[in-house]
Protein backbone atom coordinates (compact mmCIF):
# COMPACT_ATOMS: atom_id res chain seq x y z
CA UNK A 1 0.00 0.00 0.00
CA UNK A 2 1.71 2.90 -1.20
CA UNK A 3 0.31 7.02 -0.11
CA UNK A 4 -0.90 7.30 -3.63
CA UNK A 5 -3.72 4.70 -3.77
CA UNK A 6 -7.27 5.52 -3.64
CA UNK A 7 -10.06 4.55 -1.29
CA UNK A 8 -12.43 2.41 -2.23
CA UNK A 9 -15.62 1.10 -0.60
CA UNK A 10 -16.22 -2.91 -1.24
CA UNK A 11 -19.35 -4.56 0.17
CA UNK A 12 -18.80 -7.67 2.40
CA UNK A 13 -21.23 -10.25 3.07
CA UNK A 14 -18.98 -12.85 4.44
CA UNK A 15 -19.81 -14.70 1.46
CA UNK A 16 -17.38 -16.42 -1.24
CA UNK A 17 -17.97 -14.09 -4.20
CA UNK A 18 -17.72 -10.53 -2.15
CA UNK A 19 -14.47 -11.75 -0.40
CA UNK A 20 -13.23 -12.69 -3.87
CA UNK A 21 -14.45 -8.90 -4.70
CA UNK A 22 -12.01 -7.42 -1.65
CA UNK A 23 -8.86 -9.23 -2.56
CA UNK A 24 -9.27 -8.33 -6.63
CA UNK A 25 -9.94 -4.45 -5.26
CA UNK A 26 -6.73 -4.61 -2.72
CA UNK A 27 -4.95 -6.56 -5.12
CA UNK A 28 -5.62 -3.94 -7.98
CA UNK A 29 -3.97 -1.13 -5.79
CA UNK A 30 -6.91 -0.19 -3.64
CA UNK A 31 -6.85 0.75 0.21
CA UNK A 32 -10.31 -1.05 0.89
CA UNK A 33 -13.46 0.38 3.31
CA UNK A 34 -15.46 -2.28 3.72
CA UNK A 35 -18.88 -2.30 4.43
CA UNK A 36 -21.47 -4.97 5.40
CA UNK A 37 -25.06 -5.19 6.37
CA UNK A 38 -27.28 -6.56 8.94
CA UNK A 39 -30.48 -6.91 7.47
CA UNK A 40 -33.09 -8.81 9.57
CA UNK A 41 -31.39 -11.91 8.27
CA UNK A 42 -32.32 -14.84 9.88
CA UNK A 43 -28.38 -15.77 10.77
CA UNK A 44 -25.68 -13.61 11.92
CA UNK A 45 -22.98 -15.91 11.06
CA UNK A 46 -21.87 -14.21 7.41
CA UNK A 47 -21.12 -10.78 9.60
CA UNK A 48 -18.81 -12.81 11.72
CA UNK A 49 -16.93 -13.99 9.00
CA UNK A 50 -17.00 -10.43 6.96
CA UNK A 51 -15.35 -9.31 9.96
CA UNK A 52 -12.66 -12.33 10.27
CA UNK A 53 -12.31 -11.78 6.37
CA UNK A 54 -11.73 -7.88 6.24
CA UNK A 55 -9.11 -8.80 8.79
CA UNK A 56 -7.53 -11.51 6.94
CA UNK A 57 -7.37 -9.42 3.80
CA UNK A 58 -6.23 -5.80 5.37
CA UNK A 59 -9.02 -2.87 5.09
CA UNK A 60 -8.95 0.60 6.12
CA UNK A 61 -11.79 0.06 8.01
CA UNK A 62 -14.98 -2.11 8.07
CA UNK A 63 -18.39 -0.94 8.93
CA UNK A 64 -21.61 -2.91 9.41
CA UNK A 65 -24.72 -0.81 8.79
CA UNK A 66 -28.19 -2.18 10.70
CA UNK A 67 -31.38 -1.93 7.92
CA UNK A 68 -34.35 -3.25 8.84
CA UNK A 69 -35.50 -4.89 5.28
CA UNK A 70 -37.33 -7.40 7.32
CA UNK A 71 -40.35 -4.37 8.36
CA UNK A 72 -41.00 -3.94 4.34
CA UNK A 73 -41.13 -7.60 4.14
CA UNK A 74 -41.21 -9.96 1.02
CA UNK A 75 -38.55 -12.67 0.84
CA UNK A 76 -38.00 -15.85 2.41
CA UNK A 77 -34.02 -14.60 3.55
CA UNK A 78 -36.01 -11.24 6.06
CA UNK A 79 -39.42 -13.16 5.98
CA UNK A 80 -39.75 -15.60 8.85
CA UNK A 81 -43.24 -16.84 7.15
CA UNK A 82 -41.68 -17.76 4.07
CA UNK A 83 -39.65 -21.45 3.98
CA UNK A 84 -36.04 -21.31 2.12
CA UNK A 85 -36.61 -23.22 -1.05
CA UNK A 86 -34.06 -26.78 -0.79
CA UNK A 87 -32.68 -29.15 -3.45
CA UNK A 88 -33.17 -27.33 -6.59
CA UNK A 89 -30.69 -24.41 -8.39
CA UNK A 90 -32.99 -21.62 -9.79
CA UNK A 91 -30.31 -21.30 -12.85
CA UNK A 92 -31.02 -24.87 -13.67
CA UNK A 93 -35.03 -24.68 -13.68
CA UNK A 94 -35.54 -21.34 -15.93
CA UNK A 95 -35.36 -17.66 -15.50
CA UNK A 96 -38.33 -17.02 -12.50
CA UNK A 97 -37.34 -15.10 -9.83
CA UNK A 98 -36.80 -16.75 -6.88
CA UNK A 99 -38.32 -16.75 -3.56
CA UNK A 100 -34.88 -15.46 -1.78
CA UNK A 101 -35.05 -12.81 -3.86
CA UNK A 102 -34.86 -9.62 -1.29
CA UNK A 103 -36.71 -6.50 -2.69
CA UNK A 104 -34.63 -3.99 -3.84
CA UNK A 105 -31.36 -5.24 -1.85
CA UNK A 106 -28.34 -4.30 -3.87
CA UNK A 107 -30.12 -0.94 -4.47
CA UNK A 108 -30.02 -0.41 -0.93
CA UNK A 109 -26.49 -2.04 -0.23
CA UNK A 110 -25.15 0.02 -3.28
CA UNK A 111 -27.05 3.33 -2.09
CA UNK A 112 -25.01 3.42 1.61
CA UNK A 113 -21.58 2.73 -0.10
CA UNK A 114 -22.60 5.90 -2.53
CA UNK A 115 -23.20 7.71 0.82
CA UNK A 116 -19.98 6.42 2.47
CA UNK A 117 -17.48 6.67 -0.85
CA UNK A 118 -18.97 9.95 -0.72
CA UNK A 119 -17.77 11.03 3.01
CA UNK A 120 -14.48 9.15 2.14
CA UNK A 121 -14.12 10.71 -0.98
CA UNK A 122 -13.88 7.72 -2.68
CA UNK A 123 -14.76 7.17 -6.36
CA UNK A 124 -14.35 3.60 -6.89
CA UNK A 125 -17.28 0.95 -5.18
CA UNK A 126 -16.57 -2.92 -5.74
CA UNK A 127 -19.62 -5.41 -5.85
CA UNK A 128 -19.38 -8.84 -6.13
CA UNK A 129 -22.22 -9.54 -8.25
CA UNK A 130 -22.22 -12.33 -11.01
CA UNK A 131 -25.04 -12.38 -13.67
CA UNK A 132 -23.82 -16.02 -15.03
CA UNK A 133 -24.76 -18.09 -11.31
CA UNK A 134 -27.29 -15.21 -11.45
CA UNK A 135 -30.07 -17.07 -10.16
CA UNK A 136 -32.71 -15.00 -11.28
CA UNK A 137 -31.95 -12.01 -9.38
CA UNK A 138 -32.84 -8.55 -11.64
CA UNK A 139 -30.54 -6.48 -9.31
CA UNK A 140 -27.54 -8.56 -10.79
CA UNK A 141 -27.48 -7.81 -13.87
CA UNK A 142 -24.69 -5.65 -15.57
CA UNK A 143 -27.56 -3.63 -17.30
CA UNK A 144 -28.74 -2.59 -13.56
CA UNK A 145 -25.03 -1.66 -12.40
CA UNK A 146 -24.60 0.45 -15.30
CA UNK A 147 -27.72 2.10 -14.60
CA UNK A 148 -26.65 2.70 -10.74
CA UNK A 149 -23.52 3.98 -12.15
CA UNK A 150 -25.24 6.96 -14.12
CA UNK A 151 -27.84 7.60 -11.27
CA UNK A 152 -24.67 7.88 -8.98
CA UNK A 153 -22.91 10.18 -10.83
CA UNK A 154 -26.18 12.53 -10.81
CA UNK A 155 -26.69 11.87 -7.00
CA UNK A 156 -23.30 13.28 -5.59
CA UNK A 157 -21.18 16.12 -5.38
CA UNK A 158 -18.22 14.16 -6.69
CA UNK A 159 -20.65 13.64 -10.00
CA UNK A 160 -21.54 17.42 -10.08
CA UNK A 161 -18.01 18.52 -9.57
CA UNK A 162 -16.92 16.75 -13.02
CA UNK A 163 -15.68 13.36 -10.52
CA UNK A 164 -16.27 10.13 -12.20
CA UNK A 165 -17.47 7.55 -9.82
CA UNK A 166 -17.68 3.70 -10.85
CA UNK A 167 -19.18 0.67 -9.81
CA UNK A 168 -16.40 -2.22 -10.02
CA UNK A 169 -18.27 -5.11 -11.01
CA UNK A 170 -14.90 -8.03 -11.59
CA UNK A 171 -16.81 -10.96 -10.89
CA UNK A 172 -19.82 -10.36 -13.46
CA UNK A 173 -19.09 -12.81 -16.26
CA UNK A 174 -16.96 -15.55 -14.22
CA UNK A 175 -18.20 -18.50 -13.50
CA UNK A 176 -18.25 -20.38 -9.62
CA UNK A 177 -15.28 -22.01 -11.02
CA UNK A 178 -13.38 -18.99 -12.30
CA UNK A 179 -14.02 -17.03 -9.46
CA UNK A 180 -12.44 -19.45 -7.24
CA UNK A 181 -9.68 -19.73 -8.94
CA UNK A 182 -9.15 -16.76 -9.24
CA UNK A 183 -9.26 -16.05 -5.36
CA UNK A 184 -7.03 -18.72 -4.82
CA UNK A 185 -4.45 -17.19 -6.75
CA UNK A 186 -5.19 -14.26 -4.50
CA UNK A 187 -4.69 -16.41 -1.47
CA UNK A 188 -8.31 -15.82 0.07
CA UNK A 189 -9.24 -18.14 2.74
CA UNK A 190 -12.34 -20.04 1.32
CA UNK A 191 -12.92 -21.93 5.02
CA UNK A 192 -13.84 -18.54 6.34
CA UNK A 193 -16.70 -17.57 3.78
CA UNK A 194 -19.83 -18.51 4.17
CA UNK A 195 -22.28 -18.52 1.59
CA UNK A 196 -25.62 -20.77 3.09
CA UNK A 197 -28.98 -19.55 3.31
CA UNK A 198 -30.00 -21.95 5.45
CA UNK A 199 -27.55 -23.16 8.30
CA UNK A 200 -28.33 -25.52 11.43
CA UNK A 201 -28.66 -24.19 14.52
CA UNK A 202 -24.80 -24.80 15.38
CA UNK A 203 -24.52 -22.18 12.25
CA UNK A 204 -23.21 -25.37 9.61
CA UNK A 205 -23.97 -24.68 6.22
CA UNK A 206 -26.77 -26.68 5.07
CA UNK A 207 -25.47 -27.88 2.02
CA UNK A 208 -28.73 -28.17 -0.09
CA UNK A 209 -29.64 -24.73 -1.31
CA UNK A 210 -29.26 -22.86 -4.17
CA UNK A 211 -26.18 -21.03 -2.49
CA UNK A 212 -24.53 -24.12 -0.97
CA UNK A 213 -25.31 -26.07 -4.58
CA UNK A 214 -23.87 -23.76 -6.23
CA UNK A 215 -20.49 -23.18 -4.38
CA UNK A 216 -20.48 -27.34 -4.50
CA UNK A 217 -20.01 -27.15 -7.87
CA UNK A 218 -17.54 -24.00 -8.13
CA UNK A 219 -15.51 -25.96 -6.09
CA UNK A 220 -15.79 -29.83 -7.39
CA UNK A 221 -14.62 -28.13 -10.97
CA UNK A 222 -11.71 -27.22 -9.08
CA UNK A 223 -11.16 -30.58 -8.33
CA UNK A 224 -11.27 -29.92 -4.26
CA UNK A 225 -14.36 -30.16 -1.86
CA UNK A 226 -15.88 -26.74 -0.55
CA UNK A 227 -13.14 -26.26 2.67
CA UNK A 228 -15.86 -24.45 4.52
CA UNK A 229 -17.51 -27.60 5.17
CA UNK A 230 -14.27 -29.59 6.66
CA UNK B 1 -61.37 5.83 -2.55
CA UNK B 2 -62.71 3.24 -4.46
CA UNK B 3 -61.38 -0.33 -5.16
CA UNK B 4 -59.93 -0.03 -8.32
CA UNK B 5 -57.38 2.32 -6.60
CA UNK B 6 -53.97 1.56 -6.84
CA UNK B 7 -51.37 1.86 -3.87
CA UNK B 8 -48.72 4.48 -4.37
CA UNK B 9 -45.76 4.91 -1.77
CA UNK B 10 -44.87 8.54 -1.03
CA UNK B 11 -41.75 9.35 1.17
CA UNK B 12 -43.28 11.52 4.36
CA UNK B 13 -40.46 13.55 6.30
CA UNK B 14 -43.07 15.66 7.77
CA UNK B 15 -42.19 18.86 6.35
CA UNK B 16 -44.33 21.23 4.52
CA UNK B 17 -42.67 20.13 0.55
CA UNK B 18 -43.90 16.21 1.30
CA UNK B 19 -47.17 16.55 3.38
CA UNK B 20 -48.39 18.59 0.06
CA UNK B 21 -46.75 15.41 -2.15
CA UNK B 22 -49.10 12.87 -0.14
CA UNK B 23 -52.02 15.19 -0.09
CA UNK B 24 -51.54 15.17 -4.32
CA UNK B 25 -50.94 11.71 -4.25
CA UNK B 26 -54.18 11.05 -2.60
CA UNK B 27 -55.60 13.33 -4.48
CA UNK B 28 -54.75 12.02 -7.67
CA UNK B 29 -56.74 8.79 -6.97
CA UNK B 30 -53.68 6.74 -5.38
CA UNK B 31 -54.11 4.68 -1.70
CA UNK B 32 -51.15 6.31 -0.20
CA UNK B 33 -48.65 3.94 1.53
CA UNK B 34 -46.23 6.41 3.75
CA UNK B 35 -42.35 5.73 4.39
CA UNK B 36 -40.60 8.02 7.01
CA UNK B 37 -36.94 7.50 7.89
CA UNK B 38 -34.97 7.70 11.68
CA UNK B 39 -31.40 8.56 10.29
CA UNK B 40 -29.66 9.75 13.41
CA UNK B 41 -31.13 13.22 12.39
CA UNK B 42 -30.50 15.77 15.43
CA UNK B 43 -34.27 15.96 15.99
CA UNK B 44 -37.22 13.40 16.10
CA UNK B 45 -39.92 16.06 16.13
CA UNK B 46 -40.19 16.03 12.49
CA UNK B 47 -41.45 12.04 12.92
CA UNK B 48 -44.47 13.13 15.24
CA UNK B 49 -45.12 15.18 13.18
CA UNK B 50 -44.91 12.97 9.96
CA UNK B 51 -47.32 10.11 11.80
CA UNK B 52 -50.14 13.22 12.77
CA UNK B 53 -49.75 14.51 9.15
CA UNK B 54 -50.53 10.67 7.77
CA UNK B 55 -53.40 10.28 10.71
CA UNK B 56 -55.20 13.76 8.84
CA UNK B 57 -54.54 13.08 5.23
CA UNK B 58 -55.75 9.15 5.48
CA UNK B 59 -52.84 6.80 4.56
CA UNK B 60 -53.05 3.03 3.86
CA UNK B 61 -50.01 2.70 5.91
CA UNK B 62 -47.68 4.78 7.71
CA UNK B 63 -43.42 2.80 8.37
CA UNK B 64 -40.92 4.71 9.80
CA UNK B 65 -37.15 2.91 9.18
CA UNK B 66 -34.59 3.42 11.16
CA UNK B 67 -31.28 4.13 8.81
CA UNK B 68 -28.04 4.88 10.25
CA UNK B 69 -26.64 7.68 8.08
CA UNK B 70 -24.76 8.68 11.09
CA UNK B 71 -22.61 5.97 11.26
CA UNK B 72 -21.28 7.06 7.64
CA UNK B 73 -21.08 10.91 9.12
CA UNK B 74 -20.93 13.80 7.16
CA UNK B 75 -23.23 16.01 6.95
CA UNK B 76 -24.16 19.05 9.56
CA UNK B 77 -27.66 17.30 10.09
CA UNK B 78 -26.20 14.04 10.91
CA UNK B 79 -22.79 15.12 12.60
CA UNK B 80 -22.85 16.90 16.01
CA UNK B 81 -19.47 18.06 15.35
CA UNK B 82 -20.49 20.32 12.35
CA UNK B 83 -22.87 23.76 12.90
CA UNK B 84 -25.65 24.05 11.00
CA UNK B 85 -25.33 27.41 8.86
CA UNK B 86 -27.75 30.10 9.59
CA UNK B 87 -28.36 33.01 8.85
CA UNK B 88 -28.23 32.40 4.38
CA UNK B 89 -29.91 31.28 2.05
CA UNK B 90 -27.75 28.26 0.20
CA UNK B 91 -30.19 29.68 -2.93
CA UNK B 92 -29.12 33.12 -2.61
CA UNK B 93 -25.45 32.37 -2.84
CA UNK B 94 -24.68 30.90 -5.01
CA UNK B 95 -24.52 26.91 -6.59
CA UNK B 96 -22.29 25.98 -4.03
CA UNK B 97 -23.60 22.41 -2.39
CA UNK B 98 -24.37 23.20 1.56
CA UNK B 99 -23.29 21.49 4.54
CA UNK B 100 -26.70 20.44 5.73
CA UNK B 101 -26.47 18.44 2.29
CA UNK B 102 -26.79 14.41 3.30
CA UNK B 103 -24.58 12.46 1.56
CA UNK B 104 -26.75 9.69 -0.95
CA UNK B 105 -29.59 10.75 1.08
CA UNK B 106 -32.74 10.32 -1.44
CA UNK B 107 -31.13 7.55 -2.97
CA UNK B 108 -31.06 6.06 0.28
CA UNK B 109 -34.85 7.05 0.82
CA UNK B 110 -35.86 5.99 -2.73
CA UNK B 111 -33.82 3.08 -2.36
CA UNK B 112 -36.07 1.57 0.35
CA UNK B 113 -39.22 2.96 -1.17
CA UNK B 114 -38.44 1.07 -3.92
CA UNK B 115 -37.97 -2.01 -1.83
CA UNK B 116 -41.62 -1.40 -0.45
CA UNK B 117 -42.89 -0.74 -3.54
CA UNK B 118 -42.52 -3.87 -4.97
CA UNK B 119 -43.40 -5.87 -1.95
CA UNK B 120 -46.62 -4.17 -2.16
CA UNK B 121 -47.21 -4.38 -6.06
CA UNK B 122 -46.83 -0.46 -6.23
CA UNK B 123 -45.72 1.40 -9.63
CA UNK B 124 -45.81 4.63 -8.43
CA UNK B 125 -43.59 6.73 -5.97
CA UNK B 126 -44.14 10.13 -4.38
CA UNK B 127 -41.15 12.04 -3.71
CA UNK B 128 -41.53 16.23 -2.58
CA UNK B 129 -38.10 17.35 -4.02
CA UNK B 130 -37.81 20.67 -5.46
CA UNK B 131 -35.32 21.76 -7.72
CA UNK B 132 -35.93 25.55 -7.90
CA UNK B 133 -35.76 26.03 -3.70
CA UNK B 134 -33.04 23.23 -4.55
CA UNK B 135 -30.45 24.74 -2.54
CA UNK B 136 -27.55 23.13 -3.99
CA UNK B 137 -28.12 19.46 -3.70
CA UNK B 138 -27.44 17.70 -6.31
CA UNK B 139 -29.98 14.86 -5.50
CA UNK B 140 -32.76 17.31 -5.93
CA UNK B 141 -32.99 17.48 -9.69
CA UNK B 142 -34.96 16.24 -12.60
CA UNK B 143 -31.87 14.38 -14.38
CA UNK B 144 -31.04 12.39 -11.00
CA UNK B 145 -34.87 11.44 -10.59
CA UNK B 146 -34.65 10.15 -14.26
CA UNK B 147 -31.89 8.34 -13.72
CA UNK B 148 -33.15 6.80 -10.57
CA UNK B 149 -36.55 5.75 -12.74
CA UNK B 150 -34.44 4.46 -15.39
CA UNK B 151 -31.97 2.48 -12.93
CA UNK B 152 -35.02 1.18 -10.39
CA UNK B 153 -37.00 -0.20 -13.89
CA UNK B 154 -34.00 -2.66 -14.22
CA UNK B 155 -33.26 -3.14 -10.07
CA UNK B 156 -37.38 -5.15 -10.02
CA UNK B 157 -39.10 -7.93 -10.82
CA UNK B 158 -42.02 -5.44 -12.38
CA UNK B 159 -39.70 -3.66 -14.47
CA UNK B 160 -38.16 -7.28 -15.41
CA UNK B 161 -41.43 -8.43 -15.99
CA UNK B 162 -42.76 -5.51 -18.25
CA UNK B 163 -43.75 -3.21 -15.21
CA UNK B 164 -43.41 0.65 -15.41
CA UNK B 165 -42.38 2.16 -12.56
CA UNK B 166 -42.60 5.76 -11.52
CA UNK B 167 -41.07 8.36 -9.89
CA UNK B 168 -43.28 11.19 -9.50
CA UNK B 169 -42.39 14.62 -8.06
CA UNK B 170 -45.01 17.01 -8.78
CA UNK B 171 -43.23 20.02 -6.47
CA UNK B 172 -39.98 19.66 -8.66
CA UNK B 173 -40.56 23.11 -10.63
CA UNK B 174 -42.96 24.71 -8.24
CA UNK B 175 -41.97 27.73 -6.23
CA UNK B 176 -42.43 27.37 -1.96
CA UNK B 177 -45.28 29.94 -2.74
CA UNK B 178 -47.12 27.85 -5.27
CA UNK B 179 -46.72 24.66 -3.66
CA UNK B 180 -48.50 26.33 -0.26
CA UNK B 181 -51.20 27.59 -2.94
CA UNK B 182 -51.34 24.40 -3.80
CA UNK B 183 -51.33 22.62 -0.32
CA UNK B 184 -54.24 24.98 0.82
CA UNK B 185 -55.92 24.38 -2.06
CA UNK B 186 -56.31 20.53 -1.16
CA UNK B 187 -56.67 21.37 2.71
CA UNK B 188 -53.26 20.48 3.96
CA UNK B 189 -53.01 21.65 7.63
CA UNK B 190 -49.05 23.51 7.32
CA UNK B 191 -49.45 24.11 11.26
CA UNK B 192 -48.55 20.19 11.95
CA UNK B 193 -45.65 20.51 8.94
CA UNK B 194 -41.94 20.73 10.34
CA UNK B 195 -39.55 21.75 8.49
CA UNK B 196 -36.45 23.08 11.09
CA UNK B 197 -32.83 22.01 10.69
CA UNK B 198 -32.41 22.83 14.59
CA UNK B 199 -35.10 23.33 16.38
CA UNK B 200 -34.16 24.44 20.27
CA UNK B 201 -34.71 22.04 23.29
CA UNK B 202 -38.72 22.79 23.31
CA UNK B 203 -38.96 21.25 20.00
CA UNK B 204 -39.62 25.31 18.51
CA UNK B 205 -38.39 25.86 14.72
CA UNK B 206 -35.09 28.45 15.00
CA UNK B 207 -36.74 30.59 12.42
CA UNK B 208 -33.13 31.46 11.20
CA UNK B 209 -32.30 28.17 9.03
CA UNK B 210 -32.02 27.71 5.52
CA UNK B 211 -35.78 25.83 5.95
CA UNK B 212 -37.25 27.98 8.33
CA UNK B 213 -36.44 31.10 5.90
CA UNK B 214 -37.68 29.66 2.76
CA UNK B 215 -40.68 28.54 4.45
CA UNK B 216 -41.71 31.61 5.63
CA UNK B 217 -40.74 33.88 2.37
CA UNK B 218 -43.05 31.11 0.90
CA UNK B 219 -46.05 32.10 3.17
CA UNK B 220 -45.00 35.83 2.62
CA UNK B 221 -45.82 35.82 -0.98
CA UNK B 222 -49.18 34.20 0.24
CA UNK B 223 -49.60 37.15 2.23
CA UNK B 224 -49.84 35.10 5.38
CA UNK B 225 -47.68 34.34 8.13
CA UNK B 226 -46.01 30.37 8.90
CA UNK B 227 -48.81 28.61 10.63
CA UNK B 228 -46.51 26.40 12.79
CA UNK B 229 -44.80 29.43 14.10
CA UNK B 230 -48.39 30.22 15.65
Amino acid sequence: MTSHAKPAVVLLSGGLDSATCLAICKDSGFIPYAISFRYGQRHAIELKQAAIIANQVGVAKHVVINIDLGAIGGSALTDTNLAVPKHELASDIGTEIPLTYVPARNTVFLSYALGWAEVLGALDIYIGVNALDYSGYPDCRAEYIAAFELMANLATKAGVEGGKLKIHTPLIDMTKAEIIRLGLSLGVDYSQTFSCYDPNEMGTPCGHCDSCLLRQRGFEQNAMSDPSLD
